[in-house]
């Protein structure tokens, strides 16, 4: 499928040598007589940058026009290394007016362009696949203005979502996202990728809190829908075109973004149950206990402790348990949240409802528990080859999938657990083998995207889809619904410049 | 600009001879020479009903295709009684595929068709303009499935908005959203407007608590998009389009929505401040101390007070002050809330951002407290002809709109006064004469939308276009976003058979 001039000679994919590589091409090498649905297409007829083109940007981009292939190597590989592109072109605007220009440019060319933020994406969305030029918004970071009575923020795309964070925190605010990732990822890549993240239960999507947007369209247009306000009934939303489409219809290069007063006081317990229907039981008492100052309800099973305990040596803080919950609270009364906290505890308890639990309110043992839900992912890299999945469901269903699969793979997996945001309804479900197992691979897929069609559920809680879920669209949406997307796609970017091979199915094309 | 044929004769708007129906029909009826933005358009050149169309209609809809014009003049008018259609075909449907099938003929048919829920708005986007056949999901009123352990309702558009209210409250759930008109409205006009209300600062706005919805395509086609989900990354947000569109891109027929747990306690105070600066430096203070539990942030000015005095016999709690605020609390503790808010009255005094203030707990006190800020409206039909304006603004900038436009006007107007949601950026502005009177509406408009405009706010912050405010968009939007809009109607209904005359300028048609 990878097409033959010299520029695409490398596969757009990593060889799959070691276990650090393999984890995420699984999908993208299933047999050799026939392609994987993750694999890419053939190389679309885009034009090849010219010396002539390059001349251009270097006189719209002095010393921001980069061709050194040393320079391009960590832009053109995702983190996971499971990706590869061959762009020999990387932009670095600073302005609107520069990716105006840029846009223009490369449409009237047409030459493709890879939208690139952070590139802390796991679906392959934020890295070309063959010489797609890359726009990355990495110098454009000034935040523009912040409003300290409403809390509404406006930056440029580029900001480092940690850095905003920083700034916010110095102002008595938070972000209403916080990921893994903030360290690298940019607050247009998080909006251009509809990011989830351990926020979302208490202050909800970013459909919801971002207010704004501006972004330039494959042709140049500026689309100015920046408002900083908090209700606009004035015409289609337009922004939220922009927000999830993960760059396919547009770059943003600035967003306004309403953001929460930071929490005097954070609370932090870890439970066991002896069923998940307890744990369902456990998070209806406690949203109704601790109510508005609930700010997370994540579990992991005991196979996952299994994992912590054997490859990290992290001891189980409380007795075993076949599941275990991690709950947040974030309040503004240190007193009052403490006493709502110990109510719903005794409650819990007393009800029988779990059977034990340990509380933190300092800041080290708050990260000691929460290192229990967020170090799983490290530990099962220690288990073996993994196959990761990233699902939503109906909250009351989550955890049937995992005991469905396990039944379902019987002794052909080595380990299969189940973790995630119970809040949300999102569970990371993770299959591991001794090796890469394509026998394996095929009696998970598509049965989990079956299975999780089945319950109309959504095979992409958060990822998006990129380039490797793409041709999975089907099992969450039904083909009308698809259709229109590629209606939309058509229409915005007629040429289809605009980070090609990602997000809509080989079959629009 | 009315047509001539006998369907046309009557002007779809009422004519103003009273006080109660001249409110809206202000920017209707602005000179003779020259028609207002606000009056209809021609009649587009859409088929007629014939007696064959009936007679299909009666066999896909026997006994709901009402044709009997004394049952089909409450839905001709809107409830402002400011706009008047002369539509002869009122449909019932029942079911989706009711609605998929009307939509498809009607199409076929080249015939307009005014979608219709509760028929509340205010913007004269509820009824027809012309002979559309309206649509109404009346019938369509079935709660389809709660998930008490995620929250998650799903139900047909026409349910009424305080129907599901009650059913929710048994449940220990609310709605995300309540409203004044709530006895009439239907869940699928809510969405369709993206109506606001009192509970938008707490819960946010439809965008993120709406999950999923179904629509009909002026086609006929389904579109499903009734996911169930909180999370859902997979490829465009289909949805948020119908969310807001006013009828204009398709039918929503049924919705999914996220609601939160019934709160155990609920307190409102009422305070006066000695400037506007005081009152956001008291938002602020209320943001920081009440935190999670603060869900309504409301004020008033000294010349609402008078007007309530004045008109309505209602005393003021408190002593005289230039701005008083409503604040509520809704938690999950009364013996923490009212500690929170005890603490937040001693601060707020002591530093003297407030200079009176009294505190209601009673469901009574309660009611009468909030009925200072709700009965603004009623005091003001009492005080003259009143010229209303819903502004979302920079919240630091929302009450210099009043003071400058009482400059600007001096003694033209009998009073000009300002309240509304400053926890959301919205200002309801009213302007009242002794009688109707054109000089005057002609020095409020365009000022208002001007000074709108150069704030960067929104000249309709939750009421949306309709017919009224649809030509007033480029003071909210650029014409690059409208143009988009226009795309975006053509793609989705290229006969333009939804709601025609709505939301979109008529420079687009």
């Amino acid at each position: 499928m990878i097409g033959h001039s010299p520029v695409d000679r490398r596969s757009p994919f990593l060889p799959t040598t070691s276990l650090q590589f393999g984890v995420c091409c699984r999908k993208l090498q299933a047999g050799a007589d026939r392609p994987s649905p993750a694999a890419a297409p053939e190389r679309l007829p885009f034009s090849r940058v010219t010396p002539e083109d390059v001349a251009f940007f270097r006189k719209i981009l002095p010393g921001r026009t980069i061709t050194d292939p040393d320079l391009l190597e960590s832009n053109n590989v995702d983190w996971l290394k499971s990706v590869r592109g061959s762009s020999e072109v990387l932009l670095r605007p600073q302005t609107t007016e520069d990716v105006s220009q840029i846009l223009k440019y490369c449409n009237s060319r047409n030459l493709a362009v890879n939208p690139q933020g952070g590139n802390t994406g796991l679906v392959g969305g934020s890295v070309p696949v063959y010489d797609e030029i890359i726009l990355s918004t990495a110098l454009m970071n000034n935040i523009l203005t912040f409003d300290s009575i409403s809390g509404i923020l406006t930056c440029q795309a580029g900001c480092v979502l940690e850095n905003l964070s920083l700034y916010l925190e110095e102002r008595d605010y938070i972000m209403p996202l916080d990921l893994g990732a903030k360290g690298s990822c940019h607050i247009g890549g998080n909006v251009a990728t509809n990011a989830g993240g351990l926020r979302l239960l208490r202050y909800g999507s970013l459909r919801g809190t971002v207010l704004g947007l501006e972004a330039v369209l494959a042709d140049g247009q500026v689309l100015n829908c920046l408002a900083k306000l908090r209700k606009d009934n004035t015409g289609y939303d337009l922004k939220q075109l922009f927000i999830g489409s993960e760059g396919t219809l547009g770059v943003i290069t600035a967003v306004s973004i309403l953001c929460p007063r930071k929490p005097k006081s954070v609370n932090v317990v870890f439970l066991g149950c002896e069923t998940f229907e307890q744990l369902l039981k456990t998070f209806q008492l406690c949203k109704g206990m601790l109510g508005e100052i609930l700010s997370a309800y994540e579990f992991l099973d005991s196979e996952c402790m299994r994992l912590l305990n054997t490859h990290l040596k992290l001891p189980n803080p409380i007795s075993d348990c076949p599941f275990y919950v991690v709950i947040e609270t974030s309040g503004s009364d240190p007193t009052h949240d403490g006493e709502k906290l110990h109510n719903f505890l005794d409650e819990a308890m007393t009800s029988s409802l779990v059977t034990d639990g340990t509380v933190a309110t300092e800041d080290s043992k708050i990260k000691a528990l929460w290192s229990m839900r967020e170090r799983v992912t490290e530990a099962l890299t220690h288990d073996g080859f993994t196959y990761k999945y990233d699902i939503s469901l109906p909250v009351e269903r989550i955890y049937q999938l995992v005991t469905d699969m396990r039944e379902h793979l019987g002794d052909r997996a080595k380990s299969v657990v189940g973790y995630g945001h119970v809040g949300d309804g999102n569970l990371h479900l993770n299959v591991t083998s001794p090796t890469k197992d394509p026998a394996l691979l095929a009696a998970i897929e598509p049965f989990v995207y079956e299975w999780t069609a089945s319950c109309h559920g959504s095979i992409s809680a958060e990822h998006g889809l990129g380039l490797k879920k793409r041709n999975y669209i089907y099992y969450s949406k039904p083909s009308q619904a698809v259709a229109l997307m590629g209606n939309i796609k058509a229409m915005l970017d007629p040429k289809g410049i605009l980070n090609p091979y990602k997000t809509l199915p080989d079959d629009l094309k």
